[in-house]
């Protein structure tokens, strides 16, 4: 059980952001990845869909024998994290409740931000979870929805973003947060530009890296986490249901590896 | 069941840096702490002795029907962790695994320092939780007998305090660390004293502050948060088996709160 690998699913890209640390902080883990590209982005869909969408991702990865599921995507996990997790034996990890946390650990002022996709921010969770925690949290959210078509373009870095993001985060300069939920795993790969427009002074929460620590957390819990002094076994394979090509442009700059195994698959015939 | 407190004990006042953390990150839980004042500090003594001292506070709080059980000593947590997580039927966590975790999260150059009490280094559990995540790792330990007492008898502010500290930490001044492991709760008390003489540099990883996300996240996955609306059920008690005024003082002055119910009590009559 312990040498099996752990699923990340994803819309596209963006849970690479998730990959990427769990890599860093879980060096001895085998990674399974899912990106549902060709359905890319999630955030404008009916929940249902997304829903649907998700568990077929989730399927997938059952099939492949993982031990654990991190629904690495803030979209999927308001839609799906509790169906999910009430059906599956294994345990199962969205990218909400960890950010949540994490943004009320940084606050000083309790002003806290959250960006993310429309589905993401019409499900309003962020400020739900962040309430049921702490009820004197005031709570803006802000939807981009033009933030993850630039990082699946691979355009992340480009004077476009800069402009786009500037504009986009605008209406939050004038709420004196001192802490932005970066509610999307896409969001990391815009973050030099975020952390510009916003300034230093606010604290930007990487859902994602949060999920990471708390992925370590239940494995050490459950005893899943692999500790084996061998790492001859450990594993990393990359599925999508978009551009092989494109995906593995992508995720060898974000990831700074070489060799990346990218496999092409079809969901939801 | 989710409105009963979460139980915090240590061999003294020590765990209180755990339990602000908890204050500030869960406020709307409701918290039952013991400090075993009386046979502070359990650093010096043998194994099996801190396992049962550590049973008699944990017996002391199923009795008062916890829902969760934090050692919220590293000593403690070295010495009894596995065998009373393993007989409870509530969730039981230690301080250590999360001290590791976010040492492996904090470190960029892979030298980690822990400093803790003689039976926590002996027990060399922090180098072994880290080296089974991350082989890479070159963990240094090093025992600071002398810090619990000063702490104990509310002298971490002194002359002397600083004396000690910076004698004691001069060996781990040539490792080129960059991340040091606070491994004992009382040490965050003596916080600004070890970052002057370790230097901005290093990353100090309160193993304390780092537990309250851990159990957090526990609480979350078993649906055990409170998240009821009306905070007036919350209570916060303490029990210490020395002097309560002195227990008080420190407690008061600590959590920065007037009001706090110090009750004495006495363990393995």
């Amino acid at each position: 059980m312990k040498k099996q690998a752990i699923g990340f699913i994803d819309s596209g890209v963006g849970g690479l952001t998730v990959v990427k640390e769990a890599m860093r902080q879980l060096p001895n883990e085998s990674i399974y990845y899912v990106g549902d590209t060709a359905r890319c982005p999630y955030g404008p869909r009916p929940e249902e869909q997304v829903r649907k969408f998700t568990w077929e991702m989730t399927h997938f990865l059952l099939d492949k024998d993982i031990k654990m599921l991190v629904i690495a995507c803030n979209t999927a996990t308001a839609a799906a994290l509790e169906d999910i997790k009430k059906k599956l034996a294994i345990p199962v990890i969205g990218v909400i409740l960890p950010g949540s946390r994490a943004s009320i650990k940084a606050t000083k002022n309790n002003r806290i931000g959250v960006i993310g996709t429309a589905g993401t921010v019409k499900s309003d969770q962020y400020k739900k979870m962040i309430h049921s925690k702490d009820t004197k949290a005031i709570v803006t959210s802000l939807a981009c929805p033009k933030f993850v078509p630039i990082v699946e373009s691979n355009e992340y870095n480009s004077a476009i973003a800069k402009k786009i993001v500037a504009e986009t985060l605008r209406p939050l300069k004038k709420d004196n947060l001192d802490t932005l939920i970066l509610g999307c795993t896409h969001y990391p790969l815009l973050r030099p530009i975020i952390q510009n427009v916003m300034g230093d002074s606010v604290t930007l929460i990487d859902s994602g890296a949060e999920t990471v620590s708390e992925v370590s957390t239940i494995l050490d819990y459950f005893d899943l986490a692999d500790d084996s002094k061998s790492r001859t076994h450990i594993e990393h394979n990359f599925y999508t249901t978009g551009s092989t090509q494109m995906f593995h442009e992508i995720a060898s700059e974000w990831l700074d590896m070489e060799k990346i195994t990218v496999e092409h698959i079809t969901l939801g015939r």
